[in-house]
């Protein structure tokens, strides 16, 4: 490490929080290591509970200028934004100033899903002199091992199942549609695109009960993964124990996710879980090629 | 027209009929050109309705020992299989012996979707030594022409939403995805799988209802088109009026198909519904090439 790396190292890290768990892990792995951490939370998103065990700021979404002048009295240079966040109306907002300057690119991020608003913030924070990193860059555990998460393992039409979902993943990424698939028995159940992956897992839970799919129970699997050439500084794909109740409810073998490429929010959680309701979970090996 | 040839065009000709007006069309259009047709339709499918304005028989899908006769007796060889088949449950079903024979087949086709099941049904013909013609051998003018089929026209977004939409078909053309998907301002609202056009369309109101899509009404393409190589006796993609109405409620700008390679059924319903709803439908040159 030079001096200078050593230096920026010891400043404080700031931690934009959406929703969910795990920005508190983050932090927590952050302030593990020795740094300061101090969380950014959005208001409306951001679990109050996981927040206030760390240094913070609630900031609404809509409040940039508010946003920058506090990371910069915080004297934070390196910003990690993680969690969900469910995109609000562009109206309705109140907004400040800073706001107003980057509007222009936040309503383009109201294009896409979730990750494409993420992905706006964190362009914006560039563009004003801050340093984007991986949340995996402060917490490298966070990523998905390769292998079993728990004793569960796929069958070799399961391991024919991931193949086929990789492949399929691999020839949507150009077109930057949501990175999840169903395969069972070769047969491609649901494609994710704008629903996300737990609208997409009801679907399938709903197409058995309604009888549009005719292979038992216990077949199919989830197969997650980034798209190729991602920029892994945001975008991760994320799952967590809710993920792993939608697998079962759909009536599915288990899930399979490209190690080091998603994030496991309470991965042993997510282990108990899959033990519980009987399906495997696992890291696979996901090959950056086309099929 | 060899002397073998017009002797076999002078011969009846079978459609088997599921679901929908799309049998009865055929009907009339193949019995226009001189050529006696005998409908069996498919007991639980096919519309009374439709199938009593010409020469039928009744028959369940389970007897196929009794269909394969019937056609042997009617003197048909050439057979057109055609119309919708929402999927029975293999269970319940009473069979007779050329069922039973042909059952392992049957069962196969059950891991499909509709589309997998008719194509099936059309493979098993061909064993017994039928002659198997696409719907739109026996009456060209059903395929979806290439240009408006109303008035209103797409928009330069559009135009570029339906370019996308293609490349991302043919994408997934080697999986046996389901051949359709929504596109709005470039961005991939819903990609179809198990669940067919009409259900994703219906996620797309969904999402848009939610607040999941945050793009205004009217952006958004529906783009259909066939597997690439796609053999066209069978299988070809169909949209009709309940396609343009499940697209107006999604709030999209319109449809495109791919010209001579989708059904349209009842085309003439298809464009006074477009008009009425305001939204655009036409059909668009799909080139067979990778994106």
């Amino acid at each position: 490490m030079t001096a200078a790396a050593a230096a920026r190292a010891s400043e404080p890290l700031a931690l934009v929080c959406g929703g969910g768990r795990l920005p508190g892990d983050i932090a927590a792995k952050g302030a593990a290591t020795g740094r300061p951490v101090v969380l950014f939370a959005l208001t409306g998103w951001a679990d109050p509970a996981v927040v206030e065990r760390f240094r913070h700021h609630w900031v609404p979404l809509a409040r940039y200028g508010a946003f920058r002048r506090l990371m910069r009295q915080e004297g934070c240079r390196d910003v990690v934004v993680i969690g969900g966040l469910t995109r609000p109306s562009p109206f309705g907002l109140r907004l400040d100033w800073g706001t107003v300057q980057v509007l222009p690119k936040v309503l383009r991020a109201f294009r896409g899903g979730d990750d494409h608003l993420l992905s706006s913030v964190g362009k914006i924070l560039e563009a004003d002199g801050f340093r984007l990193l991986g949340a995996h860059e402060v917490a490298p555990d966070i990523l998905a091992p390769a292998g079993l998460f728990g004793t569960r393992a796929p069958t070799a039409r399961d391991d024919a199942d991931i193949a086929l979902g990789l492949r399929l993943l691999a020839a949507t990424s150009p077109f930057d549609v949501g990175q999840a698939v169903v395969v069972g028995d070769r047969y491609v159940f649901a494609v994710e695109a704008a629903e996300g992956t737990d609208r997409m897992l009801a679907r399938v839970a709903e197409l058995r009960e309604a009888g549009r799919l005719k292979m038992p129970r216990g077949v199919g699997v989830l197969v997650k993964a980034p798209k190729i050439g991602q920029d892994r500084r945001f975008d991760l794909p994320t799952i967590g124990p809710q993920t792993v109740d939608c697998v079962a409810r759909a009536g599915l073998a288990g899930l399979a996710v490209a190690a080091g490429g998603v994030i496991l929010a309470e991965p042993q959680e997510i282990a108990r879980r899959a033990e519980a309701a009987g399906v495997f979970a696992m890291g696979v090996s996901a090959p950056e090629a086309s099929p």
